[in-house]
């Protein structure tokens, strides 16, 4: 896969000051010709699932051979290694501690590689500000036709997330909450090829505090008024909500909760 | 009218997340050239007018060409069709809700397309989420170079919002309230061209709770402290403030309220 | 030194409304191949100090002949002038009001153009948003390879803020606090260079309210938690912090606040 000129941020550096501006300037030095887009720099401070979530929703979106950065690093200044991921459709790049792992999976993963070489970094590298100079140079030098074996050696393991992880049993998947967004609906870590099912069946879906059977629906204007309902959002992941109610509050259900999902039998 | 390669968009997605980076990587994967700028993303959400006047306000200051995107829409997942507008100056890509009309009618409306053909959306359109599935894709194609009459047949009747009528009488100009800014100042929907008169005039305005005679000044700092003003805004609108107080409150204001405007007669 | 396509954008216009928008649309229009990079638009409003920070953070970081624009005005539709710096690595486009002092002088300031021609502003000026109509074209123009000798004439003064003022002694430094960021570090005006001593010696450092001596260490870690420390912060400025504490509110310190550091005799 050859990187394209495109090349998306995902931090929790916040728009208010100029960190973000600061990898720009050292991307478009090294490269002056990337395409750099945000994806956001809102994710909640060190909240490596939120970060994950957002990487996970846009990069689907990107054309082949865009390269993505995601920063969300309470490890920032610890041993943790800058990895990049090669996928059959893009690139990864970050801290090795879960950030890309589920959106990089999603695109199946070809290559793991452990940033050793100082030649792709700021000569200069802080000690806090490793997006600056550590993994934008990194970004840059991918868009310029590095190839990743350039970068270091190989690397078989990487931190795996638990919100990354699905069980499946012969009736049943195992996930976690993923995200609760601002309406309260509830989007879980089951994505549309994991449930595999056809839209208006029936689905038994167990939180930690509740127990439910919900009808699997296009949109939320097919469950009645504050009746619960599943759908499959507009990222590909199983959803739970109510029609203009709060579902989270309703079902006592909060981001890494497990959640355990069946078809249901009965109709009843 | 050819596009240019500079689309912008207006939306009220925010940035916490990752919606309107979507769109973008759908932009790019369609037309690799484009310069997408952003007018803003917090359009107040729902809020049509107040993301009327943002389009309003931005198109005059864009080159020739530029592509105008808006989504502020209520109606996601109805049957309102997605529209495109050519103008003398640009095109404008959204919703059939009145959003794009007063920035369009600015610029001299030439051509309306309904777009019903499915080639230049994604190939899943879901149900929540048309920005990223149907406007951005047809933005894309028509920075391409697409025709617009490959969309979709014209359309001669479009949703036409009260906020973009004025009515003119002998001696009258009837508008509305488009947008009260931060700082109380109450900007109208009557235009420079509208008002066509010369600076240092007084005029006679009628808000729903005031009746008052304003002189039609060039700065703020011409009036004293807490005293009244009318003058045409940086987006060439008329606006009315008080000196370093909040207008809205003091004259009991708000959006959407009818204002006449007529110049006065007598000059005590 | 030529202008690349580079131009940077500080301001305190915030993202809510259109007006960043409107200053890129006519950048682009005048020349459209620029490359617009936002440091940012949250500078606190009318803080020409926080500004200046923001535009000396960011600068260093960004490739040779990058055009700097920055607009954080209280005196908009005053007599102050709209100057140009040209500095060995940059251009920085900005009112004669400090703003762009800290982050051209660091780069080396070889010519000052106070801007008096007409013909590289918009041909409309408006009263209240200069950053539209002056300042973008001027950067436009400069991005197109005009010489700053064709926008005015040379200036020998201009505005030279406090906070850019570093008085050097014998045996101290005397400057300000230039920033209190979110976790209460206070960063000063004091750059590296200006300090030009080894990590590991002792620094004694004098608040208005306190007097302390310090260890200018690496990164927080060094120093025990709750415990105050001196090290060179990722923009390269002197900054004090505590470990996982705030610094600004239990010295007492805020914006503004006269330093003294001088290298610490004793070792006790």
């Amino acid at each position: 896969l050859t990187a394209s000129k495109i090349v998306t941020l995902t931090t929790d550096f916040g728009l208010k000051d100029a960190y973000v501006s600061e990898m720009k300037g050292v991307i478009l030095g090294i490269c002056p010709t990337a395409i750099i887009v945000d994806i956001t720099h809102d994710v909640r401070q060190f909240d490596i699932r939120n970060g994950a979530y957002m990487m996970a929703a846009a990069a689907p979106y990107f054309p082949n051979g865009t390269v993505h950065v995601g920063i969300v690093d309470p490890g920032v200044g610890t041993e943790r290694h800058p990895l990049i991921l090669e996928t059959k459709r893009g690139f990864f790049i970050g801290p090795d501690n879960g950030l890309m792992i589920m959106a990089a999976e999603a695109q199946g993963i070809e290559a793991v590689c452990r940033v050793t070489s100082r030649s792709y970094m700021l000569s200069h590298v802080s000690g806090t500000f490793h997006g600056r100079d550590i993994f934008a140079p990194i970004a840059a030098h991918l868009l310029n036709g590095i190839g990743i074996e350039e970068f270091g050696p190989p690397q078989t393991e990487f931190v795996k997330p638990t919100f990354s992880i699905i069980e499946k049993t012969n009736d049943s998947l195992v996930g976690e909450i993923l995200h609760v967004d601002n309406f309260g609906n509830i989007i879980t870590n089951i994505s549309y090829r994991d449930l595999n099912t056809p839209i208006g069946i029936f689905l038994q879906v167990k939180f930690p505090r509740r127990n439910l059977k919900l009808n699997l629906v296009k949109s939320y204007g097919e469950a009645k008024v504050k009746e619960p309902l599943a759908l499959i959002n507009s990222h590909n992941y199983l959803e739970i909500a109510l029609n203009q109610g709060n579902a989270a509050a309703n079902f006592e259900a909060k981001e890494g909760d497990r959640i355990v999902v069946s078809q249901s039998i009965s109709t009843t």
